[in-house]
């Protein structure tokens, strides 16, 4: 059996209305023409760099070992903000040092970060704006041909990392935020499973931005029509949903509402 | 010449926004990296069955024979509703059973069904949300590397099967409907050119909603501007239109339209 | 090495909700199982020649020697206009005859047009109203597979153009236009560097639409907060933008907005 092909992501604020990703696509297939490259998303919010992050540790670990992860999500492109490549487990992900990485190199793996400043592996263009083209996709590009972490630049210790919110206890109770909508208009929060009182699920009381919820259920057809009701989603984290209908119009609340738990 | 490379579609309600196509992407990527994947699309209607039903017949033909369509359409995920593979023809479609089959299963080819429950196949995941990750992705991926039908699972001889509207006789008249309107706003209908009587195509009289339809003619650009007219379409199926307008906003009428044909 | 795989991009104003884009890969993939096809965009406002005559020159440069770019933007389909195959320097492109790759054959660059009208790499259809499907794509899939160019029709000489706006000098002063809106709603015209007075570039005076704009800066995230600024895009053009926000909107300008710069 032949070796996996080499695989790159990308997940970018570039829509797909121009002619932005395919520029990325260009450049990697003509550096290796072997690559394969998968869309992870393109619609993220213009500037969303902490969406981005969301996403990306979301769904990376669905990618085999090996894979190299773009994200462009980079307002701050030819300013000062550095360019770097990690290595985070067995992954590789290249993008602006903007905290777009937080969950990835803050999530307890061991990381070896370095600087993206090798001009071999740049491609040279008129203006400094559009660094997903001329750095971040050559240098997916070059890894996947076997180019060694380190000759890509100097060690970056220090990251920019975001806030990442986490639930709080409160007594016997749990204060988490929604920190993602999905495009059912489904509310997604950062309270995990492992949160919460694993004997009494089916007793707790919860409520978003102070409206109760309805009881917890396994599935999303169990749920009564036009009422907010909750289940553990497929990332293991409390959802908050109303029955094949967008739950974020329906209560008026998206990424920032507070959602409580008494056990 | 080495052999074809195992190709897989994909057509869910899923958007493009999230990581959720990216996900059934690296499942597969991870069971059997020579596999190709081709999006069919992701922006049906969230929870559009029928809609993703018709998507599908109208161009799963163009695709090799032996190509896997993954159809995750799915608002029963989770519950009692079973996730089934089938084989039809030449060609093999992984969907949960609730109707999105129904112009395959239903289209008099030689058919075999099986349901999805031998957990060799599956993911092992928190929530039970996620069955496109978890079930049927799994499930294409393992189709492709060879496994036999039968070791998915059950046979099935009772799928779920949608009401799919035919067009109806009346006199010389026959009476159809909108079955689908597409990007442009064209309006396409149930009836198809053998429904209609071949030697006087140019002297038939339409109308859709009750309001007159302009004659025949073979290509868009042959009509006259601002007024709806008709075509055989690239499905063989008769179709109403607005010169380089969105048909369906200019006359207010959408899916269930009724058009009416008179010889 | 085995030599690189074949690959062929695709544009178009097909939207991705619908199955038109699928089809035309189903086509190509049942002709040349080999071939790896690229989505340039088909999010292009319908029937917008001049849109994606500007996308494909903005990127083509990035793909590899010996890609074919089809191009299906064709409110014409089906009526007199000729469908074309264009060897345009080292690439190919396969589009409706409509002006479309003006800027490819209007480059400067050798150029050999032939008209598609050999049956042997076509699809027989019911209508004549999805040439993407039945003509583009097969053509391009057959391109792939080393068809040569005379094999496919007769030689054109005189391929449709469009106007293409070109800046005008009056005195020391430049005149161009917006020619293209991005996602982000920044503004390009169509001025480029070699246009400007390179030794001048910090002194000149720039308006949009009569309305003056703030001086160049080197790259997005330096510019001041909520005023339109100018900088050198990474096509080497005059760009003009407000940081993080929709120019387009802002200052309710879009195609054809009249760009002046002062020296």
């Amino acid at each position: 059996m032949p070796p996996a092909p080499p695989l790159i992501t990308l997940l970018t604020d570039f829509g797909t209305r121009d002619w932005f990703v395919a520029s990325l696509k260009g450049v990697i297939l003509t550096i290796n023409p072997a690559a394969r490259i998968v869309d992870l998303s393109h619609d993220i919010t213009p500037y969303g760099i902490a969406e981005a992050a969301y996403c990306l540790q979301a769904c990376y670990r669905t990618f085999p070992a090996g894979t190299v992860h773009v994200v462009v999500v980079d307002p701050g492109v030819g300013g000062s903000r550095r360019p770097i490549l990690a290595k985070a487990g067995d992954n590789y992900f290249v993008a602006p040092d903007n905290g777009v990485l937080t969950p990835i190199v803050g999530g307890g793996q061991p990381v070896e970060i370095r600087q993206l400043e090798n001009p071999r592996y740049q491609l040279r263009s008129p203006g400094a704006t559009f660094h997903g083209r001329d750095l971040f996709a050559p240098a997916a590009a070059w890894l996947t041909k076997g180019e060694a972490l380190a000759s890509f630049g100097r060690v970056v210790t220090d990251p920019v990392m975001l806030d990442w919110p986490r639930p709080v206890r409160d007594g016997s109770a749990i204060r988490g935020q929604i920190v993602y909508v999905d495009r059912f208009g489904n509310l997604i929060s950062n309270i995990s499973l492992a949160d919460l009182p694993c004997d009494q699920l089916e007793r707790m009381t919860m409520t978003i931005g102070g409206r109760p919820i309805g009881p917890l259920v396994s599935h999303y057809a169990a749920a009564a029509s036009d009422v907010p009701q909750a289940l553990i989603n497929s990332q293991g984290l409390l959802e908050i949903f109303v029955r094949e209908r967008p739950a974020s119009e329906l209560l008026s609340v998206g990424i920032g509402a507070v959602v409580e738990v008494a056990g």
